[in-house]
């Protein structure tokens, strides 16, 4: 079955925002066994729209339009879909109960052109918005099936996830499941060729790889059919991969390295600290972007001076002399400092030039050492990293969640 | 004339990337009196492409395709539109060698499939790719026109901006030249019904609002011909505009607050300390973003505990008894004490509760003090924000800059 994904809204054509929408939409349908062919984008016009409706029905089994359900005038989706099959717009009392309610929670006055978003294509399915005013719909006839959604991704999402894919999953012959294996330390040609025959021998379920700065992505998805469990197609697979990857595996359920990290520290109630230099603060946002954090994480340091270090962290002016700031001892130093001073059970540590500035022949752009303290005493590690500020900031970061996890679990570092 | 973005890449329909392309190019074609109509995408498919190619040439005048001009085989643009328009594709010497060179710059070896991007349709003008291997071009044809740009926006925007953009330039009757005006703490609401009478009675310039958490845009276009000065156009609506948002105006350059505000600093070599609790070290990352910082920004805390505010910044154990950790009187300590601690002329201090946990009725999710410490005294700002975990921390970082900009300007704070 092809699908087409055709958005409205002149926002996208002013490029105002991205079609975004059509992304997570894509990203979806290959589960419920649909191929998306084409992705349109049309304005806030009502002619334009109905031609490319028109062509997207001949071209698709199913087309997703995505925007023009507000309560404005220029919000005319509904209204051209249902003309291009002949459909009446009738009141949905429930819809428009929905809207009543939905003011009321939020505290805002309804306005009479709301009223607009509750009449619906007479016939179609109802799509509730749990998340905003316009109700979604979809509309069957014959072998076609054209699905409204709105165009706010805050509302499209949830609509998308609790409506339109069990909508698909009841109809659908088979189902996609898909897991994401994520690997940190294996470079992306290093994993391929680590998988090489795994890829190359098998159908189902199929692997693919995916590289994102500094770590490795595994997609292993699976065709289920009615009866068959996707377990017991996935799980060899799978098993293999986690084999022959092994503690370079870091998550088996799409998670991000600092949030496994974070769990980790979290779950065996480890408190932890952080001194940071060149990554400016990256790694306590990052962190404390983790809910239940603040059970463990105590403080952070962010010195970017050489005062600021031995005021803050106490390392020795000596060291900083003798070693330079940019070296393993200044960062067994820092991590042993805000250990101490925040009687924090391990810390960790980063120093290093991100550039763009800053490098010398012998201490270039991308040298940077990272560090963790704990009882058993204080290790370095010292990263030669390629790109720019942003991409050494945060591939820098990685590393700490890696040593940190490590650590945590008993590995090598 | 109508603009049609033709994007062509399986990894878009995928739902892997977005179409970041399309938003780029939408937002920079006004500026030389196009408009874009339609966007569409397709797979790595020469039927489906020579189709869409069709359609899009027949209801526009301008088609801008994006991708597909790699190395591989599955990179078809350049050999499916040549066809379309009965071309040859010939070898062109110089990219031959531009693709050589690159291959030498990044100390990687060339393989006999990247000659293929050297071949170009005949009769086209070349568009150089300093970035990447694969060049674009231009079909001119009677009264259309046909530009294929390369899919990786880091290719694809700077061949944009460097090559196309001027190439219309040269053939457009007239300009669109845009301002665009930054105003912090001024509602969207508040800001249109503070310049209603100039949104309705202006045909050129023209303004629009964009709201973006907690800050709106004003995005002033004027439509210039051949001799005119785009200034005169402009500078009366925006001196207007600069005279009724007064102080909350922070930049008629597009430029970001943090940026302002570290810009400001770097300028009057103000040297700045941070003390963060709910920010939990975002607003040094930021700063440490900014290049040239490392002149003024001497370092942060991030004090996520009672203990960490204490150890690290000196805050008094009844302050933090007697009034709480999210309080004005907190905050004032907090900048105080990392003032105090890393010497410097300034700084500012953060504390509130970022949520989704941790709100009670009398403090509830969404209350932040923010405080700026200098040799003048220290004053403390309480903030009452809504939304979630992620904006509150944001609007949090805004509101710091904010008062960063305004003690350095010597405005009312």
């Amino acid at each position: 079955m092809k699908a087409e994904i055709l958005a409205v809204g002149t926002e996208l054509l002013m490029g105002q925002i991205a079609n975004t929408n059509a992304q997570y939409i894509s990203s979806k349908l290959p589960e419920v066994g649909l191929g998306v062919y084409y992705h349109s984008v049309v304005g806030d016009n009502p002619d334009r729209l109905q031609e490319s409706l028109k062509l997207a029905l001949e071209r698709c089994d199913v087309v997703i339009t995505t925007g023009g359900l507000g309560p404005t005038q220029d919000d005319l989706t509904k209204e051209t879909i249902a003309r291009a099959f002949g459909k009446k717009l009738v009141l949905h009392e429930e819809s428009l109960n929905d809207i009543k309610s939905f003011f009321i929670r939020v505290g805002r006055q309804m306005t009479s052109n709301n009223e607009k978003q509750a009449y619906m294509p007479e016939g179609c399915i109802i799509l509730e918005n749990n998340n905003g005013t316009a109700p979604g719909c979809i509309i069957e006839e014959g072998s076609k099936t054209v699905i409204m959604l709105p165009g706010p991704p805050s509302e499209m999402k949830p609509m998308f996830d609790e409506a339109v894919m069990p909508y698909f999953k009841k109809k659908s012959k088979f189902l996609i499941e898909s897991r994401f294996l994520r690997v940190f330390g294996i470079g992306e040609s290093a994993m391929e060729t680590l998988i090489m025959d795994l890829i190359d021998g098998q159908l189902n379920p199929t692997i693919a790889t995916y590289a994102k700065e500094g770590e490795v992505t595994l997609r292993v998805s699976a065709k289920i059919k009615d009866g068959e469990s996707a377990d017991s197609i996935l799980n060899p697979v799978i098993n293999e991969i986690k084999e022959r990857t092994g503690e370079c595996l870091y998550s088996d359920a799409d998670q991000n390295l600092d949030e496994v990290a974070a769990k980790l520290l979290i779950e065996k109630n480890i408190t932890i600290a952080a001194a940071e230099s060149c990554t400016g603060g990256l790694i306590s946002e990052m962190l404390t972007n983790i809910p239940g954090i603040s059970k463990v994480f105590i403080g952070g340091a962010v010195t970017y001076s050489n005062e600021s270090k031995s005021e803050l962290l106490g390392v020795k002016k000596e060291t900083l002399q003798k070693y330079g700031a940019v070296s393993c001892q200044t960062a067994a130093e820092m991590a042993e400092g805000i250990r101490k001073r925040l009687n924090t059970d391990i810390s960790v540590s980063v120093t290093g030039i991100a550039g763009p500035d800053g490098g010398t022949a012998e201490k270039p752009v991308g040298l940077v050492y990272i560090g963790l303290s704990s009882e058993k005493g204080t290790i370095t590690k010292e990263l030669r990293l390629s790109g720019n500020r942003k991409r050494i900031r945060n591939v820098t970061a990685l590393n700490v969640f890696d040593i940190i996890r490590r650590h945590v679990m008993g590995l090598e570092n």
